[in-house]
């Protein structure tokens, strides 16, 4: 079945937070070692969503999290920003890796093309601004009031689409992400990013399962689509 | 206070919906007036939607509306679409009026650009891909799970963009959505189009109070703003 829309990953599968965190980290703290800083601010990721996710705190979007988080990680590397918010925004201001856009125009001329990610509908906003991401509409976190690998966040997605799950496929570089995609009924690709984590990470670039679709970029899994 | 981001009304406002239905309708139902048909398939929108308004009902998305609506007109013009789904997805194609697309372009460069629409995330999908309507992020009622003028719309809004109200612009052709705007503290622009129930019709073209804004077009809009 053709997929009527692809909804996507972001942070790691469409845009390289780690350079583009450090650039930022680099210019607020010229201290300390801004590749180190920002693994570290993002380490803190998931364990920030875990609470929410096991209901041990209601929704906060993910733009709230990374501000907190970037009090603990500054605490650690014991340095004061001058400005938290404006760091903590940088997460707004990431850049697309080479094959992102001219892919997303080319997908966005067959199916709908949306983010599922966990960040907040502003924090997709200002970031689809910076990075010229063509989005049709901003899905994700918000709109389930969780944060994936919920069940919820996926089946959010497909009810704004007003589409049954098989209709829509789910693009990540994560084989967590799509797992729980499938559970949901979606198609699944996968699009391994072994620079995600730097040049040195050993970085997952294995498909765990059988996707629909492994892909080595955006413009390649158009191809594999027929577009 | 420049507004950080405008949320458009979109039926009436943005697009035609009236001729875009007639032509819809003609196509379908030849045996009709096509306006009269769209004229009163519209009027059953507002009755509608009051009955989710005062909790009457659960909250329903607009595409299911138009589709029950459908069915009552249907049957007071005494004739059967072949198919109905089809034809209530109409709503789906709409023209946009002469300045609508280039305004919001315009309008984009210095602001975020969304509909705050009674019509659903799938719907306003839709819509944007058939029109050229440049969003970057779709809002409106699928938000709130309510109707405007209900304040939770347009508070539903400017949570989504984490703006406080007045940071946040409401354009709309009718007085009534920005009295409601207003009363939540958005800015407020009004933009009439005599043409929206006909060129026979006395549709209103005064603003009720002294909105931010009044402009006859979009490109006006965004002159006045220094854009």
């Amino acid at each position: 079945m053709t997929p009527q829309a692809l909804i996507f990953d972001v942070f790691g599968t469409l845009v390289d937070w780690r350079s583009s965190i450090a650039r930022a980290v680099a210019k607020a703290l010229p201290d300390v070692d801004p590749f180190a800083f920002a693994d570290a601010w993002r380490q803190e990721y998931q364990p920030a969503m875990q609470r929410i996710r096991d209901g041990a705190r209601g929704y906060i979007p993910l733009d709230d999290l990374h501000r907190e988080n970037l009090e603990i990680v500054a605490k650690r590397f014991d340095v004061t920003p001058s400005d938290p918010p404006s760091l903590a925004r940088a997460w707004e201001r990431l850049d697309p890796w080479p094959d992102t856009v001219s892919g997303l125009i080319r997908l966005k001329q067959h199916a709908i093309v949306a983010p599922c990610s966990n960040g907040s509908i502003a924090l997709m906003t200002h970031l689809a601004r910076h990075a010229g991401l063509p989005w049709d509409c901003i899905l994700g976190a918000d709109l389930a009031q969780d944060y994936k690998p919920q069940p919820a966040v996926y089946a959010a997605c497909c009810t704004a689409l007003r589409l049954p799950p098989e209709a829509v496929m789910m693009v990540a570089a994560h084989n967590s992400d799509l797992e729980a995609a499938r559970e949901c009924g979606l198609q699944t690709a996968y699009i391994p990013r072994p620079l995600e984590y730097g040049p040195k990470s050993d970085a997952e670039t294995k498909p765990t399962q059988a996707w629909e679709h492994v892909a080595n970029d955006m413009n390649a899994l158009a191809t594999q689509l027929g577009w």
